[in-house]
């Protein structure tokens, strides 16, 4: 019944050229290697944090796409609380990048945001044509999710600051590997124009990154 | 990182031949023909909630599958709220079909619950040949759904008292086209054997109709 | 290799507002009940060759939406050999529907001829907003092909002497279902101003249709 | 009409535990760097083209995925007669891995083999647990068919010499790449045991690589 008209689009008010999207990082980060990785997480998360105001602050729509870590009948609701009440390592990384009211959420199942999710269609919705893609892990869900990014001609930012992984050398390879095949600007966060991006069509996207 | 293990079935331990789906049940009702609707939207509910019981009873794990109406930010939790506490057409519906913990959720963007949701995969990981398909409306989501299901091999019951549509005479025009082109048994929920259901694997699942 | 450069468009020369899908109609028609689909499917075959050559005449793209037939390795020429020179009942429906050069083809595994497929990409890349649906069997893969076309928000025209079914009760049935929940026009092809549909842009569709 | 019967396991008779991928081997190489990969292209058809005998005398299917490069209306007879009869880089590659007539073929319009294609289904209907994937390039189509492979629950050989790339030092990093998040086994295609992959059962299958 409810999709007799499918025309949603009044129902989604951020149209924005370009979105942020941040890869797992409601994460307790319990798992094996995640010790190593919390140092390089809570450096991402400050300059994510960062990163995340500017582009609220320009009208870029903000998209948590997380895992549920296979509890198929949670919700984000329940992991963000349990990152951050339970006495998990992650915690310090989650406190700096709290959902806001407006942030749109999606939940995925497997490595890639957009395999058997909504994130196709959310930003179909939003008429987006590049992807600021950042997150846990560099070269696993944030390498996957900009392959499929990609295959759909969207265009992608990996800011190198904005990524973390286990290991800075898979970090470093996951980036050469992106900007090899997937056409990836792996500007660190600070040098991006974010007014540009809000503003340019896809045709002037190169002019947004000084 | 979160996904570097692919086997999730240690998190999904309702393993079962048949899952009970309940789309657009969470429904204030509040659109053009809604009010034609209530009524046998009411009956279905009757019937259907009865249905979810012995499905729980004999382990059959329940499915909502739902919309949300174009409010991509929202949760399934703020629909509920909406259709109990809110003054909305679809309450007594709604209190009928309150969702148990035990239960699971897919938020649907379009008409088909396949449609860039979850539901394939949670289908696959719960290892189910068989959908026993019930909601609302009985000739747009419930039909879709019902061409997607097929579409994957998977065995298809719409109980006939548990699926409602604005008009009776569409409502029975859409269910002969399940039984004409999708093989679907639309038996009546009283006569189906749950029991069988649960139990037997794919090539014995007619024996489960009395 | 090949795909360092998603931009195909300049291999896509029939950028157009519409196409025209012609479902099955590669079709040797030896299925129970093919014998009673044939009279109606020659009438289809007629009108839908006229209607062809009429979007060839506009620069419509023509594409060819068909099933294998569970022949996992035949491609579409061995099909339409099949049809053309074996002594099958489709044969006279298949010479009046022989493709052109310049014909798209998009074998199709099951029912809905965007299930997994390229038709959905080919579509996009035509920047096509309104499809002329046509072929065998309207309650079938016409109707299962529609519903996906509507949730990817395409706009549906199948004129109704262009599609054919078994029984003549269900394929009105079926132009019925269309118009109800997936706001098909079902003009019959005669009334259809293919120059409109060649030159407005989405917005201005509706005039298409004298 | 033809889907009316969802079950097309009667007309797949390869029914077989693993299949051998060959990604975008179909290839003139007249791109730039082709001529850097024409060396190592070549040195990969030669194992190739032994563990493609290997495979089909133990009755493992063989599979080419290849790109249509951007040329919508071809089929894949098309793309094999332009490789091997017109004057280009590639042909001594394509005549050491001409298709036979047992050969499945699918084609892809993009990096991924699974993107809009029929390979998921394909591989479903094979009842395949087990995936042998080589092709070109290893950092590129191979990679992110691998990637998609996994998140299907499919595990993964890529042997290392049977695939290639432009850059010697970006083959290397994309096997690392594959065996540090996708569980793939790059074991040399000469130290498989085909026998025992064409034999066990997904959890035996550790057991195959000597």
């Amino acid at each position: 019944m409810p999709n007799q008209n499918p025309d949603l689009h009044g129902n989604v008010p951020d149209k924005a050229g370009a979105a942020l999207l941040l890869i797992d990082v409601l994460n307790d980060l319990e798992f094996e290697g995640g010790d190593r990785l919390l140092e390089s997480a809570l450096s991402m998360a400050r300059a994510l944090a960062r990163l995340k105001r500017r582009a609220r602050a320009v009208g870029l729509p903000v998209v948590y796409v997380n895992d549920n870590f296979g509890k198929w009948r949670s919700d984000f609701r329940q992991q963000l609380d349990h990152c951050l009440h339970d006495d998990v390592r992650g915690r310090p990384v989650v406190e700096l990048l709290v959902p806001d009211d407006e942030d749109y959420f999606v939940l995925k199942p497997k490595n890639s945001g957009f395999y058997h999710t909504t994130l196709p269609l959310l930003l179909e919705y939003l008429e987006v044509h590049t992807v600021i893609l950042t997150g846990i892990a560099t070269d696993n869900c944030v390498l996957y999710t900009a392959s499929d990014a990609y295959m759909r001609d969207l265009r992608l930012l990996v800011p190198e600051d904005c990524a973390a992984a286990i290991d800075p050398g898979r970090h470093e390879a996951a980036l050469e590997q992106m900007r090899a095949t997937l056409k990836v600007d792996t500007t660190p966060s600070g040098d991006l124009d974010l007014d540009a991006l809000a503003r340019v069509p896809r045709e002037g996207v190169e002019q947004s990154v000084r």
